[in-house]
């Protein structure tokens, strides 16, 4: 399986283009998918900064590129936007497809240590080790200038990613995101099948508790997080009030925005994707 | 069965409501569904103006509300959307979901007068006495400032409706329209199928042929089509010059914008959407 990458559709977006990817994956061992949109004036000029995008439970690399609306202020600010799948597809597991939070569409963006899952279900070394370099190659992305967010199970991959790998992103914000997967059914339910039953293992997947440890803000320019109050998930599963204690504990400037009335669905992603864009192409710089 | 409306789900969305809907209809004769985008200062306020989309080939009433963006540019005009689907469900006919372009998901905005069709299939009669009259009541629309508006399929029904009405919408605007559908496969089969073999009866359904025929310009402050030259239906589906020689001969004002590059999907929709939103809410008076 060799590293070729075959741009499966294009089409003009805002002047830009919306591309879906599929590839051979070194680090998953199966095709993987992807998409990206790249804005006008990456199409053939200086390197670009650009936002890995992490879509959530169920969700492919369609998702985020269809329901978002992330395009158009993303043209606008000319920044790239780079959306993986959820998991690898078709790795023949028993079981695989039967649940809707764990398997296929229910990767957690972390590398398993568990058979038989760690053969193939190894999203944290793809996204960091294999995606972004080739991001980079790809769509002249400026590797200097990568911001990372993401929704729900994404939110979770785009907090911990980035603490996990000082350096590689340099802004960072969530909707919604799974704030303390060792403490929510989510969570426990993934470590548990793809990390092992030594609940100290999944501490170094846990956005909260990787915060709390950490020395100095790993973000000293703000990370945004927005969650909405009418989210069925809130209580149970997201948990934003115990990343917002390690944050205070840290240092690390947090802009926690709490939304009446709004659900976890791609309808509130949308009304605040505009913000988002602005934190990151702020802190990124603009593609001047 | 009684007119009941259910309101299936509501999600908040750029501080307004996003909306879908079923309700028993009369004029159909089975369950339909809708959706509606009411932006917040239609939440209880007076009447607002509305703009009715008509979604393509094989949409439904979801397609709209989720790929085109229109949200968020409506919500800052105060401007109702609405989205009906694309032909009745499971009116029991055979052959109804053979096709994709034809019968199910393929309602060409039409009423049939050809049995087994001219039954249900009825979605002239149904969004004009029916959809229209229910939504002015439920979402608080001013009767008076309601445009429409509809991609490839449902831009044939925005022009073609909008010229066989005249007077229930205030302002047209259309993308990649099938303009001229007696001229091309998709119209033939869809008219042959619904209207019988008499052509003559299928040109009170062409946009082109019905603009030709005015004495003077329906839309006086102009109509707006937008059309990808990229797009894999132009040449034998769409055919925008014949609408284009149309409005030249009756005097019909025509933005007809032809974008380089751009397909037929919502990517190109999303990339004008703001213009039509512009377009109509100019025509209707912005709700202040």
């Amino acid at each position: 399986m060799d590293g070729a990458i075959e741009l499966l559709s294009e089409h003009r977006c805002y002047d830009g283009a919306q591309r879906y990817y599929r590839h051979a994956s070194r680090e998953i061992g199966l095709p993987m998918r992807f998409s990206a949109f790249v804005p006008a004036q990456a199409l053939g000029g200086k390197p670009a900064p650009a936002l890995l995008c992490l879509p959530g439970l169920t969700c492919t690399e369609e998702t985020f590129m269809i329901k978002a609306g992330a395009q158009r202020f993303a043209a606008r600010e000319g920044l790239v936007l780079i959306a993986p799948d959820t998991s690898p597809r078709g790795a023949g597991i028993e079981g695989e497809t039967a649940s809707w939070d764990f398997g296929a569409g229910a990767g957690f963006y972390l590398d398993a240590s568990e058979p038989p899952w760690s053969r193939h279900y190894r999203m944290e070394s793809y996204l960091i080790h294999e995606l972004l370099p080739l991001a980079i190659d790809l769509l002249r992305v400026d590797r200097e200038r990568i911001g990372i967010t993401g929704h729900s199970m994404g939110g979770h991959g785009a907090l911990v990613l980035a603490m996990r790998h000082p350096g590689v992103f340099r802004s960072l914000s969530a909707f919604a995101p799974i704030a303390a997967p060792t403490q929510c059914p989510w969570g426990r339910k993934a470590f548990s099948g793809y990390l092992g039953g030594d609940e100290t293992r999944w501490q170094d997947h846990d956005a909260s508790i990787l915060m709390a440890r950490q020395d100095a803000a790993p973000f000293p320019s703000g990370i945004l997080v927005d969650q909405g109050l009418a989210d069925q998930f809130l209580e149970e599963q997201l948990k934003p009030d115990l990343l917002e204690s390690a944050c205070a504990k840290a240092g690390q400037p947090l802009t926690l925005r709490r939304h009446a009335g709004y659900d976890h669905g791609y309808f509130f992603i949308t009304s605040f994707i505009d913000d988002h864009i602005t934190h990151h192409i702020t802190q990124l710089g603009r593609n001047a």
